[in-house]
């Protein structure tokens, strides 16, 4: 009941956005910052990490696109050539925000995390559009075509899951999203997919991991009496629920909630999650690194 | 990426729903409580709260409509008789959750609160249905129709606000729902409606009220330096912003965060806390006393 | 840097608390409402669950001292006769705040919990005197007996664990608490004690139960990659880490926090969980059925 | 109740620390960890901010102590002549952590803050050692002393309110400390003694600013019937209550809460983002900028 915001728009939004990570040692912020300098890079964005467990380091920068006095894949070429020294397992990227990203949903019955996903999407607020939703149920087709979306029904019967994975990768494959996202979907993914996908599969579990892995934890949380419930966004690996996880968090319940309540509270939960989540993967902010990741959020 | 949680079904699902307020003295629990156990009734949520700043007494009983030997008007009659003797300023109200309830949202161009209650309703997590959508723009026309709604065109000319006013309060008054939620609706309620809509018309305000109250509430938030940004949702008053807190929640938010950010991640705290804010209300959980609610949640 | 909070004096601060557990069936709460009514009880606070789950009632209902015509022990022997056919299975307490409980609080090395819990009971804060400390080690002698708390010192050898918790036994039997806090005590109870103390052994684990059961769980937490830390507080029984849980907490954390980090900031959530699950116990706030706690906070 | 976490101590903790603001521009960056790699820094932590809104750059850098080649006096010379061209108004404090802060406490009557800081000096948690403590009431003279650290009581006459302050001015300032904090010091500083300690006078204020300002907090909030309380750890300035905001919190109450409920409750969330601020300001994560921080945590 309030004059609006009207905020001033990002004029320069268009950014490029570098991640990498290596063996840490001396000089190498030195390195990458001198040639962001040379090529006229104007940082908005910049973190650091150094992880003294395992000795590496890790950094995303932001630079403003309109600053720099070359196009991208040049500038790609020329970062190999200053980083050339940094050793066989340094990996990187640098990324164009001014090209749009796209993400395939897998659903099942439950429509929360999707609605909010497509409502998101077409507001313009997730980058990345959706290109598909692929659902092993037809309960939730109404809602994504609503949307505009296209929606492909890969029903999944007991003897073929095989057979089903087969054609909902196919799907996928043709699309080549930057996220397939897992969006309540109760399908345990093979491990030669969850390979396949690897860094860009994201799931929402509906617990606070490790705690209650598996089938329904709301009714393992219920059962075993605690006072918080949670949800927890992860790259999906062959481990079932023990992907690197990058997002969690919980919401307070007590002895008056049931089951259903908890999972009622728990869909708000999920939904956040799932969209800071997979927000940060698309913008480049998740860095993995053996079972864990660096979020620079 | 688990198995589904198959909750069982609520098969009593249907309740009555009994709130009082009135001056506290002793004797007033074992009354209703009595008067409860005469008719069968099968409390399944029973909550008090005695408030000795203002002497009041404030109670919520939901109990099993199956379990009552009568119907719903004869229960209402017997307990007026019941409770002859407890005051003139005495406030109850018997509701019957069987009756599904209704709600018209007032929405100018942000989605986001909308999408989330449209969704809501569609998916039967919103105990009640959505009725109409106004909008003093065309903007959510097409998500609103979307999913089967009603919208409701109203301009509001600089020259004539009351003139528009007058518009919605016709459409709203002509469908007489049970809650009218302004959800980011961005124009200030003239005194003569928030009277007549007392007690049924939510606000959403995008601070941790009492902070900031008014225009711009985000970039009085920047300016400021805070290290949490919030939401309200309170009901309706002539004073701006200044009516009956239901919820409240924030957010943590640092340097980094921009105005923009802010509106950003301001959206997703907006959404819960009116959502749960208005699930309060239309599940009679909220009982205004002066500036103050009591929520039984 | 702003005027002292005069908060008036609770002038009739005693009361009589009633605590009650039993299968759940129609008029349970007339009858207790219509007993304290008899009596005058003037009720201050009034909390009811009825659990769907295991078809058992529990109660909370505290009054003022000053408004019962009785004194306690004739109450108690009233009350027992009023609810005489509630079944052999009710369980109820009647408890005079007005008689100060103690507690005895077992530590090893680290002083966070025993500082926070010692500084509360000489600001009057804890609602209990703090009878003894025992310590497996004299690191925390020092700062025990300068708020002139008893400690006493058990040493555990690592031969001989079972007689030093004879030890320990006798010293805190001798005492008769209220409350037998393992305030960051790094020893496994045996199972007798646990049976003996069952219901008044409090325990605080340093994870987000039941994630990291059992050693080091900062270092599980961190090996794991988790976005949240935790503490749980809970009822000790003869299943590590797996008693009835009173309270639970979160804190954030992010790819900074070494496992240094994350126990330093554990400490906080620590501190807080197990002063507030303990205080809740010595109101009489929690009780325990089966494997769960209802909390009437 | 469980075995120790034993983390392995940080053999190399001496850190420098370096922190520094500017008007932004290209090159920075580069130009900053150039000369860090020159010296052999080995950089623990860096962390960079670039402000939009006010054209600013923040950063601060801990480098290992052992990994750089001269002494700290020589590093800042160097460094002083390595961004001479940065302009006039640039900050910047390079501060060596193997020597050690003080900071001096003011405090009238409420003792959990003090009670807290005493305990975490005395733990070695708290990156500083407690001066001396002055109070205007003898009131925690007792806890004082107990921890082994000076007591100075000054009496705060109605009438003489300047001259106690010079007197409290006089033992602050005869100790030098980096820190001077007002822990629930109930007096309004001076503007000239607030422009003497600027940047370093702390202190809580137990609302959640901007909310509620001034006297009596948490009656202002229980009058106004907000659904979270919170506290607010500040720079103190001459406008009452409005110094740059280091860190808040919040804490979630409900209608049951009275004002002494929200005094008790307040104080835990008081002591910790008290505890929280004044440990980020000791580790020089605090950058002030205006009226707002940059809160490198």
């Amino acid at each position: 009941m309030t004059l609006a915001d009207t905020s001033s728009p990002d004029t320069s939004g268009r950014r490029y956005v570098l991640t990498l990570g290596c063996p840490d040692r001396t000089g190498i912020v030195a390195r990458i910052s001198t040639f962001l300098a040379d090529v006229g890079g104007w940082i908005t964005e910049a973190a650091y990490h150094s992880d003294p467990d395992t000795g590496w380091f890790f950094t995303r920068q932001a630079v403003r696109a309109d600053s720099v006095s070359t196009d991208v894949d040049d500038l790609r070429e020329r970062f190999a050539t200053a980083i050339a020294d940094f050793g066989p397992d340094t990996v990187w990227r640098l990324t164009d925000s001014g090209v749009q990203k796209s993400v395939v949903l897998l659903v099942s019955k439950e429509g929360h995390c999707l609605t909010d996903l497509l409502g998101r999407a077409d507001r313009g607020e997730l980058p990345a559009r959706v290109e598909a939703v692929v659902g092993n149920h037809r309960d939730l087709e109404g809602l994504t075509t609503r949307f505009g979306v296209p929606f492909h029904y890969v029903p999944f019967p007991a003897g073929d899951k095989q057979g089903a994975f087969e054609k909902v990768a196919s799907i996928v494959d043709d699309l080549d999203p930057d996220a397939v996202v897992l969006a309540r979907f109760m399908q345990i993914v093979p491990p030669q997919l969850c390979d396949r996908w690897a860094g860009k599969a994201i799931n929402i579990h509906h617990s606070f991991l490790p705690s209650f892995v598996g089938a329904r934890p709301y009714h393992q949380a219920f059962a075993r009496g605690v006072k918080l419930i949670g949800a927890t966004c992860h790259y999906v690996t062959a481990d079932l629920d023990a992907g690197p996880i990058i997002e969690q968090d919980v919401s307070r319940i007590d002895h008056n909630d049931s089951v259903n309540d908890m999972v009622r509270q728990g869909r708000d939960i999920e939904t956040l999650v799932l969209s800071r989540g997979l927000r940060w993967h698309l913008e480049d902010r998740v860095l993995v690194h053996g079972r864990k990741t660096v979020v620079f959020n």
